[in-house]
């Protein structure tokens, strides 16, 4: 049994609902799948999603929100009638669209906000189970509620409980295949609440990990995920098989394939993950396992993420001061302020975070109170960093990955504001001026996988003559 | 006026000390001179501050110490006759030694001991005063007490109260040269309290703030700081200048040199301080000051010290816990653990510290909460680490220094099991394993200092021809 899940492109139109439904059919073991809502058509489109979210903030807001809705309703209006659906069933959908966003917003926004959102999703669920049944397969849509997918109940944020997966197991035993919305559950008490934004992938992983699938394929348009940003870089490598540890890592800094949280409950489970192309099934796509075979190149992508500042705190002897650590790290967190990394010298340590969350108003607050907490001699603020990482199992220990690396930034004029380097096993860490950033991935991607095959190209010259 | 302090080996003898009176009388500003006790006068000799330890030992167990007691004394009496000095002096002497040392043990046996070990430098600094009086020179000894040197309580651990520098600014006004024992002052109830081991370069320091000196000298028995240690590398370069920042990372990592907490007073009064050698005062020595001028290299030593361990700890989504980090601390500060440096990935933190604190017991019940209160997911702990370090001022500003560290130890074979370079300015650290230390080192020293004369000289043939 696999769970496979399609993201917003995948079903941004009548035509790629189409191609869905063909992959569907085309493997018999697809028998669980998770669908986003419908997402951009072209470039400058916009996603059902953000269309909701418009719809939603206007009604909060006590605004006109008519001209919004009808664009919403537009859409599945749009993907139904190209879809040759009946028309009973096209006006019952839309009826329930309808139902669904005239919700009065009630005493609570996030409430009211997570309900128009998960309408998307849950629409596009139904329809297209109405269109694999119309093409004459048992398809049936499943609701989160009654399937038991029970979550945490902070608005936009939910979490799984432990005890949807016992309930969710029985999916397993639904005759025909199953039509998911992403994006949601509900609490134990019976409210709906979305997990945060791009959540359907955290949904499939969850089914995969309940109904322990053989593999969990996760459709979107892209034939793989590649070791370095496309728009960086020509035609770069494509990752065929990648850990879940290194997925993770690249997640974290600017891999966008992926929700961060999503491969958790694949993890935990140890189902195989696999990347795939809506618009291109016949490749072979980007497997993410458990463990894979080291090859010669234990780099395995390289990311850079950008926003972040720094924090230098130093004090004569700090070093000495049983406690200095914990209690800087605690005025950040009475602060509010989840921090990244903390590179330490003898006498003093930085705090990385993202930039975003350090507002001048807060960044005086916690200046101040360094200075008088705990007596720091010299505080400095540096904003406008970027990380970038290389990621790779068993990189660390091979002899001379960190001498290949800094040398390839060195040739490129980088300098290394911070390297971070020796908890990770799978990855390191190097923090440059955003400036610098585009350089260092293309220095690094050079240094690790373009040189390494004209080296072998070289080679092979050399072998011949 | 100057402060000059000399050191053990500097007072071992008569000869040596000789030696110092000559230093003394040859510059009129040296006004204000600390000393330490005689300390080995060959190899295998023993230092009057461990006979004393010895002896109190002893003492407090109830065993015989009369034995040790007279090489105490035997050691003072054959300086005193050999430096010549009259009966009278040579009997008072000896007759207060004798006194402290029969001190009774009291209901604390801290306060006993520290008695008993500042004698070594109470004796001694009498004992120099009575001897320059001897050469017709105006020479006083001065009590610690009385110049008003108060410190903290805990035994064998003072620290020099802020009220203190006040009081003894007023050695300012003594005439003559003033002859002031190291190592130990008096709490504000009167209690004698040594320093930390090797403490007499804390109370020239303290002395050199105290009057602002122009120039605190510390004599000991070598030429001038080495860039590395010269036990590992064949006549290894000498610093000529150096800050104290760069000091007290060398410090940290290994120079025993001068005293890690000893640099404080003089650097927050910006008193610049110079290593010399007692046996060759004409050498120029190492200067330690606030600021250097940058030359080619901006690297100014190598150091590394052993005896290290890291806990790393990984939990999927760590990254997103706010609080996690500081948690952690917590665990080990409640634990009475000092920790040194915490790299970290994304989902992993590593934390380093002394492995001497980390018994087994310890790690036991640490491993324990790490699981329990925090839901570690890996917990690995690895012994026998070294911190390597790079010291330089503006090191880090300069593109390719890490490329040429990481190069050269890749070169030597040598694993990085973490590295660590981005808060500190002024230094760069690698973790290694304690077996690939020695090899680090070398490898690091021909990289910056040995290959960059070859370099140098080979330009100059090259020029010529």
């Amino acid at each position: 049994m696999k769970v496979a899940k399609f993201g917003g492109t995948s079903l941004a139109s009548a035509a790629q609902i189409k191609k869905v439904c063909e992959i569907v059919k085309s493997d018999e073991a697809r028998k669980l799948v998770v669908v986003s809502a419908p997402g951009k058509r072209y470039k400058e489109d916009t996603k059902v999603t953000d269309l909701l979210i418009r719809y939603a903030e206007a009604r909060l807001q006590g605004q006109p929100a008519e001209e919004v809705q009808s664009r919403i309703i537009g859409r599945y209006q749009d993907i139904i009638r190209e879809l040759g659906l009946p028309v009973e069933a096209a006006e019952e959908i839309a009826a329930q669209l309808k139902e669904a966003l005239h919700y009065i917003p009630a005493e609570d926004p996030g409430r009211f906000m997570d309900r128009v959102k998960a309408a998307g999703e849950d629409t596009c669920a139904k329809l297209v189970a109405r269109y694999l049944q119309s093409q004459g397969r048992e398809a049936v849509y499943v609701n989160p509620k009654d399937a038991g997918l029970v979550v945490t109940g902070e608005p936009g944020n939910a979490h799984v409980l432990p005890e949807a997966y016992e309930k969710l197991r029985n999916l397993k035993s639904q005759s025909g295949i199953v039509i998911f919305p992403g994006f949601f559950g509900f609490t134990p008490e019976g409210e709906l609440v979305t997990f945060s934004r791009g959540g359907s992938d955290i949904t499939g992983s969850i089914l995969a990990a309940a109904v322990q699938a053989e593999l969990y394929e996760n459709f979107t348009d892209v034939d793989s995920v590649y070791v370095v940003n496309p728009s960086l870089v020509e035609k770069p490598k494509e990752i065929q098989i990648i850990t879940y540890r290194e997925m993770r890592e690249l997640s974290y800094s600017g891999f966008s394939v992926f929700h961060e949280e999503a491969l958790y409950p694949a993890y935990q489970a140890g189902i195989p993950v696999c990347i795939k192309n809506t618009n291109n099934p016949q490749a072979p796509g980007t497997m993410i396992v458990s463990e894979r075979p080291f090859h010669e190149n234990r780099v395995s992508g390289i990311a850079a993420d950008k926003g972040f500042c720094s924090i230098y705190v130093s004090k004569y002897l700090l070093n000495k001061e049983i406690g200095f650590g914990r209690r800087l790290l605690q005025i950040f967190e009475e602060e509010g302020l989840s921090y990244e990394h903390t590179p330490s010298g003898i006498d003093n340590i930085s705090v990385i975070l993202r930039e975003k969350d350090f507002t001048p108003q807060i960044e005086q607050r916690v200046v101040n109170r360094l200075k008088q907490e705990l007596q720091a001699e010299d505080i400095i603020v540096e904003r406008g960093l970027s990380l970038v990482m290389i990621v790779g199992e068993g990189m660390r220990r091979s002899v001379g990955t960190s001498a290949r690396a800094t040398s390839a930034l060195a040739r490129a004029k980088v300098n290394l504001e911070m390297i971070n380097q020796g908890s990770s096993e799978v990855s390191m860490m190097f923090g440059v001026k955003e400036v610098d950033a585009d350089r260092a991935v293309i220095a690094l991607y050079e240094e690790f996988f373009a040189q390494s095959e004209e080296a072998l190209a070289d080679m092979a010259v050399t072998l011949k003559a």
